[in-house]
């Protein structure tokens, strides 16, 4: 895994496969999907939590099992597909408890209802490591999954929140790097009870105008990137959110917030293209449902991803924090 | 797991979870499912394959990646349904090479093709175990699900096939019991090489003959106790069908072939039970698409699962094999 890579193993398995004719969405975007009837589609979602690559020090089962809700309920949000069921595929050590389990099942259920969705089914075996798998199933309109594909020069580029937390956070479970009390809460936070931004994107999804969209689970540089690489694009980034949290947290042990910022992974906000006739229209849905659509900056030709900071280009580079073992790719 | 069991697991994950409102396929079946509009069902099913329990030695990655989906689609023959579409979620070892990923590719590809379904999507993600979890897609009319609760005294009870032969390959492949040439390459090749019976699972729904469906994926016996839990009904079983090559390797081996064919498991062959008045049109069914239906027994009032050797009864267990590494339960 290490020498090839995540991006490389998904290619190397593509290859090997026949494609379904007329796919809808393509391989390689964040949900699948197969026709209906009366021009809808059913989503399909799968997403893997495994315990020593997703689960740092600190998190508790409970926590574990309600983020692999989160993980797949995120990739709806950002597609704007209500999650209706889901299914749990389980890998459990022998070394589990019925506690264990039981904390399993809380969290499984606790995720699941608080985005509207049920657990219906599953099944559970003997593992290694801590595997749960789900899969998520909703019902969408044929035009209205937003893919990775349709940014066109000249929209806008926003999020759904500020950025870097969890990156800050992973630092302090996994680096022991310092915080004190209400700094440390809200980074450590941030990763152990991630929110997917389900009311977000379906709000959005309801306006029209958003023309690409994807999730920032691998980190806001990696999915700008995603977007270019499949609508054929560029970015100029000039106002990066980054929470003040992480300002005070890159201070006090000498980084780069904006590293911080851009280069994190595990963070689940919304990074979405918006048509620029129709901004006040998405970021007055986004706030009636609660959330904040922040501008930070716009679609432009070529295919680099830039930032602007103080009136200077830097280039955004496409990695991120691939899991925690992983490293960045 | 060893301590708790499988059934045990899955009994404490469902104490937590909260029920979604009219599930048409109740948990503990085969698949899970979501209404659709026109009476339809989006019917859904994830079934794990771990390495170190589900992959004996001597199975290629080819093999294991297509057993992965063997696995699944079996569950789709049994109720009748068709499987479209499957997603794969992958657990990786770092070790893994080009080759391995390849492999797995074609496996997978190979697998769901054989059965006319694609591989639609997926995820990968590093592990300790090889684990290939997938998820598959179907669509079917309501009352076109064939559950496990169907079955009523008096209904005539039927396989696909001859059993014994993945319990006796497993023997031969784990605990190196002896088997001559050809015989040898039966029952090691029905443990590499599983077929779901999807054809027969799919002619046996168009004739409405079925009461009750199951697979033997976890032996005979299990599957029968199955049936009668959620029937709640007894079983007599009066001509079990033991594979030729099973009497001959368990006469060398000193075994009892009836043990082996009851108490087996990775054995894909479905137990069905059968309205009397259509036994005839079931079996001509099943005949048409070059399968066999076997008569073993009859559906009789109480609990209890009876086989009936030379004119004797004996009691049969609810056991089976659950898993190599987990024993019997």
């Amino acid at each position: 895994m290490e020498t090839l890579g995540e991006r490389k193993i998904i290619e190397l398995i593509l290859e090997e496969l026949e494609l379904m004719p007329n796919m809808l969405v393509p391989f390689g975007d964040d949900v699948s999907a197969y026709p209906l009837n009366k021009g809808e589609l059913a989503i399909l979602k799968t997403d893997m939590l495994v315990g020593k690559t997703d689960v740092p020090p600190g998190m508790s089962l409970w926590q574990a099992a309600r983020k692999a809700v989160v993980m797949n309920v995120s990739d709806f949000a950002a597609k704007g597909v209500k999650p209706l069921a889901i299914l749990v595929s389980l890998g459990l050590p022998r070394s589990f408890t019925s506690k264990d389990i039981k904390e399993i099942g809380k969290g499984l259920n606790a995720g699941a209802r608080e985005y509207g969705a049920y657990v219906i089914g599953g099944d559970t075996n003997e593992a290694s490591d801590l595997v749960i798998s789900l899969s998520v199933f909703g019902i969408a309109k044929k035009n209205k999954v937003k893919l990775r594909s349709g940014a066109r020069v000249g929209d806008l580029v926003a999020v759904t929140g500020f950025f870097g937390k969890t990156t800050a956070g992973l630092k302090i479970l996994l680096e022991n790097l310092k915080a004190n009390g209400e700094i440390r809460k809200v980074l450590v936070g941030s990763v152990l009870m991630p929110r997917a931004r389900l009311k977000e994107g379906l709000a959005l999804n309801e306006t029209d105008a958003v023309t690409a969209s994807i999730d920032s689970s691998d980190g806001l540089a990696w999915s700008l990137h995603e977007i270019a690489k499949a609508s054929n694009v560029g970015f100029l980034i000039n106002q990066l959110p980054v929470a003040e949290e992480v300002k005070k947290f890159a201070e006090v042990n000498g980084l780069d917030p904006l590293e911080l910022a851009l280069y994190g992974g595990e963070e689940y906000e919304l990074v979405v293209t918006i048509k620029p006739e129709l901004w006040s229209k998405a970021e007055t849905a986004v706030a009636k449902v609660g959330g904040r659509l922040l501008l930070i900056g716009k679609v432009i030709a070529g295919k680099s991803v830039f930032l602007e900071v103080d009136g200077k280009r830097y280039i955004v580079k496409p990695k991120g924090w691939e899991h925690f073992r992983g490293g960045n790719v």
